[in-house]
């Protein structure tokens, strides 16, 4: 099993969805991620906490096999992110971005991370994307996230970013808003003249696309009676995306791998939806994962049944 | 082979779309239905034309093997819509909607339809798709469309009608709408609730889901590089659905029938989308609506490979 260096945030989520509102629920892109991924691998994590961040949640971390001591404390008080929902449960609104410790946040890769095979380099600000890139040593296998705020404000060293990656992963709006092209075949054409030859392209409920060297797969997402929040399901998908990858025996990219990949990432971000926070995530078993994987192969089978 | 009883609208639809406008091309909702079904069974056409209507697209249709003596010929024009799209061409935006010769429009099924196995009532006001269901003779499987003008105006006159169909075919909107339910498939219990056991949502580029007695199954849109103009692209695709089960040596539900259907639907609204009017449509051959069906198993597998 090949571990991931995985950098992005650990936060305070306040959310509010016609379904309920919560506090600051933990949340961030670096946790979802990690989180979802230790079902799959062993994940090191690189961030940073505030003094108020429960000591319990790094324990938590650690007894999934996810090594924190990339994750600083610093004084302060940790990212908090405010967003609310409305019914279409596939855009959030940001009430507010207290970034708190991450505005002097310069990630350390410490030495024991520095020959992971696995880089995700969750969505925080490009140049510290660029910043872990430059203290790891040759791994097999980028990918990266980003957002709006990033597109709008910092284009062109998220391009820059962007180029030394071999897997772009990005909701469906941003990738449009980065590429300023609306269709996402023509899109896909942009990102791999940049640079990676894969794209995965998330589309909330309607599920993901990945284009794989001109190859196209697409998986939906899991029709849910019941979809309470979908704060995190993203990073969630990354983790289980990466995280399958990384789980090979045998380091491979096979249209195989790659495919099977997306729709574990598309089961753990199933799982996230169905509830507030890391409620539903924390006590998944390998069986239940196994389970909705099925659900998926049932979900979509049409040819040979 | 059997023969399917269409009812709809016949129509000079105006279009523009941010990719060129188009004044008067042929449109209409059994005209679409009629010429993508005509690829996999025969079709007889119940539907009302003005004089202004060209007799050499009947005579097309008759040499796709749909049967138009249905189609009334009536003092005054013909059915006329304009539409325009944005970028997002999920969703048309009604300029004018000139009833003309619809507006005194009477449907009389002809005798040597009435036997007909299969029904599709198109998008037309609820107490006439009632009407033609009066005027057959217990066919083994009605399918129903409808649009959001009559979910507002005529809401209890639709769901009556709908209670007597096995199968709803609408655009997820419109579902919700109809249902006065955000989640698919809380939405689907309600139409199972209502009457009709199956229930096909069209998302758009975001394909089709099928709800069969309780089990779901999703087909994707296909990844298209150029897409030019969605209109009839919901017609079309209930064209390639019914017009698929009722290619089938036996009449069969199965689940592999009815999820082929799917596919075969997407397939027909695949091609029509990439240009306007009926130009993309009308030169198919068999060869290249399997080339297609292929393109849909290679963009959906990822288990058995």
């Amino acid at each position: 099993m090949s571990s991931i260096l995985a950098v992005g945030s650990m936060a305070f989520d306040t959310i509010a969805t016609p379904f309920g509102s919560h506090e600051k629920v933990l949340g961030g892109s670096v946790n979802h991620f990690s989180i979802s991924a230790s079902y799959f691998s062993k994940v090191n994590c690189v961030s940073v906490i505030g003094e108020d961040f429960p000591k319990d949640h790094l324990n938590l971390l650690n007894k999934r096999g996810v090594d924190t001591q990339g994750i600083k404390v610093a004084k302060g008080e940790t990212f908090h992110w405010s967003g609310k929902y409305g019914y279409d449960l596939n855009e959030a609104e940001t009430l507010a971005t207290h970034l708190n410790v991450f505005e002097n946040f310069s990630p350390e890769v410490p030495d024991s991370y520095k020959n992971s095979e696995f880089v995700f380099l969750g969505n925080i600000v490009p140049a510290l994307q660029d910043k872990v890139l430059s203290q790891v040593s040759n791994p097999k296998f980028i990918a990266i996230d980003t957002m709006n705020f990033w597109i709008e404000g910092q284009r062109e060293s998220l391009i820059s970013v962007i180029s030394k990656c071999h897997c772009l992963i990005i909701n469906e709006g941003e990738l449009r808003q980065l590429t300023k092209s609306f269709n996402i075949v023509t899109a896909a054409n942009v990102i791999s003249d940049w640079g990676p030859k894969l794209l995965v392209v998330k589309r909330g409920e309607y599920g993901a696309v990945l284009f794989n060297h001109g190859k196209i797969f697409s998986a939906p997402g899991l029709p849910l009676a019941e979809v309470k929040d979908p704060t995190g399901a993203g990073d969630t998908f990354a983790g289980g995306f990466m995280g399958y990858i990384a789980s090979q025996p045998q380091f491979n990219l096979s249209e195989s791998t790659l495919r099977k990949a997306i729709v574990y990432g598309s089961v753990m971000a199933s799982f996230i939806v169905q509830d507030f926070g890391f409620k539903n995530l924390l006590p998944l078993t390998q069986k239940m994962i196994d389970e909705r994987y099925q659900q998926f192969v049932a979900l979509t089978a049409f040819h040979n049944i």
